[in-house]
């Protein structure tokens, strides 16, 4: 695929649930002309408290979904999944493929002015240190914090993302995270559910912290890392890019299909022309 | 295995995950010297927001891992396959199998003094409309109003189960439900995580209520059930019951073991010797 050939396919994009549909959305802001493919494994959601080996084990099984229908480029939301499974993603793979780690890692050295950077995810993603690994490989001297949140996840969802018991949740989180480094001035939001309570993580960083703190999305990140190799490939493949005549046709697929109605508007912030049901 | 002859064997318990162990909790203190293996589908949890054909697929395979160790009774412990997959799980087996569902209503049932009785739990085990249903086939005057609270389950595992944000979350949910119907006086915790909040929900019940609330937990309430099912089986089998001289063997089993050493301790009340991992 890398003759160029495979680079005017749709971007494939998978995640463990509903949460990457958050990347889906900054893919069509900044790319508003591809045709996307989305698969959520909501069967199986989430992989946060999973081994390694379990999670791995469904991320293959995702992306061979999207590999039979001659995706362009492999975007594994899942931070989990990026944490701990993207070398066997990547040499199963013939087209590339872009984890959440290394974007959001990227805009955090390149954000950060004191290279103090906090890191919130979910167990499996903070435990797999991927993130500490990531910014300190770009940025040696960077001091990282993480911190996993589980209650942030079912946040998101019930859509209780801007009132006290957000507020206080965060705060309960943030306060630790804190203890751990004041100056932290960089807050990466490692989890693609995380965007949806954006604004109220970034309100109670700055009042816990005493000084501004920069958010890092790094479902934007993402995007931003997709455009860039969809360009690289292109031009690799002397193709055109393509124009902006949009919008792209957007495919969603899921292992289950309960509840989808209700999340799937809130994170993608428009609603999906309906969800097929596929077995992995 | 209705000849009597199983019901010398252990009693199995299966669950999507750790909840499940309040269950092997309250056995080991009703049924001290009955041996137990329990089986937490753990690289699957949760099954809460999953369709009910999922569920039935997953629980399926719980209940053979247990039937091929030759188990006296199966004990359903997760709620939402109690909801969803129990006529499939009874029609497969050659031995008893106690849902969670049924017990809770019928101490529900004995307990309430108006028939007025709520119930919380995950999403798929509100939706599935089972307690309502068993509820109202014991006492068809009951009025049942029910509430999926998708928040308790983190708090539960992360152990923020008696602060104020504990409070504050119950209080959201609670002042919904007695919203529904003020005169509620019994209260079905119809999850297996809920009885490590019991005395938050109790508490905040009463107060939101202005009346005592009494609270069904239903782990307590299976740990009876099976105690029965034993007393019938070996009553019949010509059996001797099994004396107190205990205690009892427990094996654990487990799809995935991350986070277990922290997990199952909380819910079991004891550290289990360890779980063994299996691939269903």
């Amino acid at each position: 695929m890398l003759d160029g050939k495979g680079f005017q396919g749709p971007i494939g994009v998978f995640d463990s649930g509903v949460g990457g549909l958050t990347v889906v959305r900054a893919l069509r802001r900044e790319l508003p002309a591809e045709d996307i493919i989305y698969l959520g494994d909501t069967a199986r959601v989430p992989y946060g408290g999973k081994s390694p080996r379990t999670v791995e084990r469904y991320a293959l099984a995702c992306q061979q979904f999207l590999l039979d229908r001659e995706v362009a480029l492999v975007l594994v939301a899942c931070n989990t999944v990026s944490a701990t499974a993207l070398p066997a993603l990547a040499e199963a793979s013939p087209v590339p493929v872009i984890g959440a780690v290394e974007p959001g890692a990227q805009v955090a050295v390149a954000t950060t002015r004191n290279r103090h950077i906090g890191v919130i995810g979910t167990l499996a993603t903070v435990r797999s240190g991927a993130y500490v690994r990531a910014i300190t490989a770009l940025e040696p001297t960077a001091k990282v914090s993480s911190l996993a949140c589980p209650l942030l996840v079912p946040l998101a969802e019930e859509g209780w993302v801007d009132d006290e018991i957000a507020s206080m949740v965060a705060r309960r989180y943030l306060t630790q995270l804190f203890a751990a480094d004041r100056e932290l001035d960089t807050l990466v939001l490692g989890c693609t559910h995380y965007p949806l309570l954006g604004e109220t993580l970034h309100r109670v960083a700055t009042e816990v912290a005493g000084h501004p703190v920069a958010i890092v999305d790094s479902a934007v990140a993402m995007a931003n890392a997709a455009r860039r190799e969809l360009a690289r490939g292109r031009a690799a493949g002397s193709l055109p890019a393509r124009g902006p005549a949009g919008p792209g046709r957007l495919d969603c697929y899921a292992t289950d299909t309960s509840r989808l109605e209700e999340l799937a508007p809130r994170f993608l912030g428009e609603a999906p022309s309906g969800f097929a049901l596929v077995d992995l």
